[in-house]
């Protein structure tokens, strides 16, 4: 039986779509909307017509931007010897927050994995291969997650790469800070172990 | 400094505008409208216009249909000498959920709440009066929340109405089904004694 109105009952769907939201939650973000003021209808159904028009990916990079290239890769300040390699955009921003890293990036926009069918030929993989030119690039660091399918990406690139003459590195593993020990899972531990350095 | 390139910027903050939606998870969000495809996000951008252009308020009993009257309203199977007073459209939902109410409704939207700066005037009160011809309308029951500003309505309702010969009801308090006497706090607990009935 339907209980509410149809154009409520669509409203609730398309809220119920979006990741990580349940039926009470959906149901609480349609009413909000029907409430909301045509003005801030409008702008929130702007920020989405307008970010699936504007955005695009950097040609260089492969990073989501309202720009081509995107305002990393167009910064002559970056240093454009150094490519730090990241499964997804999202990561960039991570990367961005830590204000420490002044290369550039290349997304790869997903990592191997032969399980789930996504080869090499279906990462950015062969983009990031062309820009590798070792006039300019000096290091490339691999930031891909640290889980199965990021190591074997790692791995993947690092024996393509290292023929170039380009330094290949990999960001550490190891305890996070403000971390503890006692419930750090061994895997980690021996990471962390395998990482140490003289003080 | 700016993270995320402009659109994708003003699609987090559209996101974090709704309720309970919190800067991850409209990341979150954001990035998953990116991923959808063009047919997708139309999808969820008309529901959210067809919604706000087609919603209006039934002119009987204030609940938001897309037509007027409402559905419930134009059903000549339901009762129309009963009408249940509500505070909001959703709770009309919850009271048809039951399944065991046949008469018809009326919303407030909102309740008497003089802190608030909310009073008669300010909710539907005046229309509900309107529609309390004693010839037709046999029962009131007043449906209002069991809190301080729903009881207070429910009696100033319940102080209008009576003189006009219509039998006014208050739903009952009492300990939820399923609940415990022993959590049970000591207001409900008193309300549930008040109410107690032979068996």
């Amino acid at each position: 039986m339907l209980y509410y109105s149809p154009s409520i009952e669509k409203l609730v769907e398309a809220f119920e779509k979006l990741p990580s939201i349940g039926h009470k939650t959906a149901v609480r973000l349609a009413f909000h909307m029907l409430d909301l003021s045509k003005e801030e209808t409008d702008e929130f159904v702007n920020a989405i017509i307008n970010a699936k028009n504007n955005l695009k990916y950097c040609s260089k990079c492969y990073n989501i931007s309202d720009t081509d290239p995107c305002s990393i890769c167009a910064n002559p300040k970056r240093d454009e010897s150094v490519i730090c390699v990241v499964e997804d955009v999202k990561d960039i921003i991570a990367m961005e927050k830590t204000h420490e890293f002044k290369g550039v990036y290349h997304v790869l926009h997903g990592s191997i994995s032969p399980m789930n069918g996504i080869g090499p030929d279906d990462i950015k993989l062969k983009e990031l291969l062309a820009r590798l030119n070792p006039e300019i690039v000096k290091e490339l660091i691999l930031a891909t997650n640290p889980r199965v399918e990021g190591e074997a990406t790692a791995m993947y690139i690092s024996k393509l790469v290292k023929p170039l003459g380009i330094k290949v590195t990999r960001i550490a593993h190891g305890i996070p800070v403000g971390g503890d020990l006692e419930y750090t899972d061994e895997v980690t531990l021996t990471k962390a172990l395998e990482g140490r350095r003289e003080m």
